[in-house]
């Protein structure tokens, strides 16, 4: 089966128009797809209504047991199902879904780390034979970033890491998967102030060329990471882009290669 | 295929303790099962916390929107995910959806009555087909009591309808189904204080003596009105009553017969 598997992130989901414009594209996008999604700053907003502080350890946001729950009901609940039912109302027959569910995706706390992330999940194992039999029901998962343990206990996990072992996942299990991260860029820019600089191919050796000189960094380097995890396991198309430019005949965006 | 509806309703869900003993017993019932859930008090503690008072009209709560927001997030998100990775922690291969996924259930904004409930929804369709294919992949579906319109829309649908509905369309769909509500006492009572005083078996006719007697009130009512309902549609065994009583070979609670 030829699978699509699409990123959606922060910058779409915290703006009603633009997401509904996205779920649109998504919507007529042909073939069997899995949408991953982010929770933007909902979750952020959430927390601060509800006067849980974050919980930052050197800099680094950490999920307690509080914000494990802030972030489960947000993710896996509003947004998730929020997008659920706009896409049943385009003619999508959504499955809104966490990684817990069907046992999709099992992940371990991080642990061995200097600093204590908390109920953070590394992805340890997806099923890619469950959500192709899902695709081929004609059900479109859509997957919200919480993944379990297996012995009981939810986890956070970062949205690009899952959509990355998502795509992994299918292609381990014999299908042919392009991978798509929508932001809020045209792809990698050689000069991020100039959307033209569009750098339309990166190999690996550019990237860290790149990464040396400074060109890319910031949130930039964890979703390349993700990207280029996925390219190196065989995963046949990896872009980053414009949802509006990534989701049509021919993607226009940064093409990842191994 | 035989398959078991089995609702649990806020004393459970509200008690992490009893909750686990539960889950337990229904991972330990053979054969395919649904599992139905409320939100017991979370969601009113949720909305305390956020600041959102209850909207009452003539002593009715309504879903208004921020309401709305707060049911699914906690119903169909931390509720339902902590349910799906705990069934998960005990073999079972949870699938955890509310109505929206996979358009599972649909529903109509209640309207035409004197109080405008806001964002409720009174159930319309149920794919049991969809519901009895997901079994038969192994899957155990848990719901949430969240459905949409089919225009995008949530709404906020009461789980025991949720689960005579559930039951009602996988019957129709071909399947055998006993559908079994799981509540805080054994049963229906003769005398509410005496829970020696089990009804084993009631009738529409002994239902509406009870009723014009006084001796059923609250919330056993719609309670219920939903297992009569469900008995009507020709759904097998209706049982209310005590979860331990109830997930056994021979369930002890009262049968509801149409």
């Amino acid at each position: 089966m030829q699978i699509d598997v699409i990123k959606i992130g922060g910058n779409v989901i915290d703006d009603p128009q633009a997401l509904q414009a996205f779920l649109q594209q998504f919507a007529a996008q042909p073939g069997p797809k899995v949408l991953v999604h982010g929770g933007g700053k909902v979750a952020t907003r959430m927390s601060e209504r509800l006067g849980i502080a974050p919980q930052l350890v050197e800099g680094r946001r950490i999920t307690d047991a509080a914000t494990l729950e802030v972030v489960t009901m947000v993710y896996a609940g509003l947004i998730n199902k929020q997008i659920a039912a706009s896409l049943q109302a385009l003619g999508v027959n959504a499955l809104g879904v966490c990684g817990a569910d069907a046992n999709l995706l099992r992940s371990r706390k991080r642990g061995g780390t200097a600093i204590d992330y908390g109920f953070v999940g590394d992805v340890e194992e997806v099923d890619g034979q469950m959500l192709a039999g899902l695709l081929a029901q004609g059900l479109t998962p859509v997957i919200s970033p919480i993944t379990h343990d297996g012995k009981g206990q939810l986890l956070n996990t970062n949205a690009d890491t899952m959509a990355a072992q998502v795509a992994m996942g299918l292609q381990a299990a014999g299908h042919e998967v392009s991978l798509l991260f929508c932001f809020e860029k045209a792809g990698v820019l050689r000069d991020v102030q100039d959307p033209e600089s569009l750098i339309e191919d990166i190999s690996v050796a550019e990237y860290d060329r790149l990464k040396a000189d400074g060109s890319i960094a910031g949130g930039m380097l964890p979703k390349l990471h993700n990207a280029f995890e996925a390219a190196r396991a065989g995963v046949r198309c990896v872009y980053v882009g414009l949802a509006e430019q990534l989701l049509r005949d021919i993607p226009r965006g940064t093409a990842i290669h191994p």
